[in-house]
């Protein structure tokens, strides 16, 4: 997605808890760690497909707006710190900016309860019909939530 | 499930690749692996559900008996060797017993082109109504292909 | 594994809670989901070591005893219930067979705090001297821990 | 990874098959796909890893410089067109820059053997000492076969 965005200023810092809207906890698992003995990178995509999931869904997946998704156009993952099992990750969510088909959503990965950022990423997510298979404009309602979200 | 079954005999050797109908290829992961440094074993249970669906789905997933499916009851997996990335397994399948709603499709997991089986295993599934919801006892056309599968 | 086992009587029935020693909990996650809207197969595998590993891996990897580890030989699972994202699972554990040198853990799956037992499942596992890559006699105190559960 | 890095121009196009110098193939599997389904995002970070393992593990794990590593520090992924069970990817992969302690190498994820991108994506990589646990400088020899990749 090339469309410009609105940005805010200045940006937040990924890597602090205080940046984040939204929090959701994942536990790890055992066949999330690969031969280096520490989770797998793979699996911080699902932790930021969790995040937003979760905050976002909610929001967009209604029955006031059947058909409305939001599909993923890019993702970007900076890796930080190791993640070993046993344990759990909390994983904090925020909306950084905002097109007219099109957002992105900022993510923190933390080692369970520590101020411990073991990766931040930036999710570029578009708004779609389900039917039309279709980039398309929120609805006002939608629109008027991450607005919100956007300077909040 | 516990319906009887009819049951072949002798049994077949699932450690031998002779005794398998169809075959299927798969590359392995490097996350496929775990600590231990070799493929983790719920990479198996993907092996077994990668063979039957090659095999069955062409014959039960079609439009001649739309709402048709298989859902899985059990699985049995029997561990024998390690597999270790980088490589591929061949998976063998074969149909071992028919009930009047259910049968049992056998696998072989073999270590790449080899004659050295990984894993052997069997799974109970179920022909389903997916609209109904509830299993259902498979049209004639099927039921006649997983005979003449059963006796081949 | 042939070896005989001492075995309980009367069995449990593991679709119930009380039938447990030990319990996790886990996070279901949007891709463990395949198109057919539920929790995919193979993720139960992964519930089953999740359980197992928390249950034994305490007693099994101790720095009294280096080198001891359990290897998978077999696993069953019984798939009773769909499971749903979001949502999270909890995981009963329970020794219910001890060999010589090896034993079977059995597990319940069930669907967040409910009563509903979405799986059930039993894995065979070997203790293992991961030096000598074989089998073998667990040192007499993991021994006794094992005979303590199996009574308990 | 903030170092300066060699950039080569005019920079390749990675949806075109011809800007790759590494081919590698992989199977899907019927669990990559998600609800949605098609080909969960996840999956595409374990392509780029098969991609880039395949190409690099063998000029940079050798007997020669034992405890040489490369770890990930930094994934972008550009999502293009869904993939969908069954079928093939076809993974190329290309080095595109060059520091002194980091490398990127940047892929393209191609629908079976067709000319359809599905993905594009760039890895920030850091040569590490498993031993020392921390970034260096790679040995002359590899050094020199990542600078003839970057001019190739």
């Amino acid at each position: 997605m090339t469309e410009p965005m609105s940005d805010r200023a200045p940006s937040f810092d990924l890597r602090s808890r205080a940046s984040f809207q939204h929090w959701v906890t994942h536990t790890l698992r055992y066949n999330d760690q690969d031969p280096i003995g520490h989770v797998n990178n793979s699996v911080f995509s699902t932790f930021l497909e969790q995040g937003r999931t979760a905050f976002l869904h909610p929001i967009v997946k209604s029955a006031a707006h059947p058909g409305l998704d939001i599909v993923l156009a890019r993702v970007v993952i900076d890796f930080l710190k190791e993640l070993h099992f046993p344990g759990h990750v909390e994983i904090g969510s925020r909306i950084v900016r905002l097109g007219t088909k099109s957002f992105v959503v900022a993510n923190g990965v933390f080692d369970g309860a520590s101020e411990t950022c073991a990766a931040t990423g930036e999710a570029t997510l578009v708004f779609f019909d389900t039917n039309a298979r279709r980039a398309v404009l929120p609805p006002p309602s939608v629109r008027a939530e991450f607005e919100r979200l956007l300077g909040g």
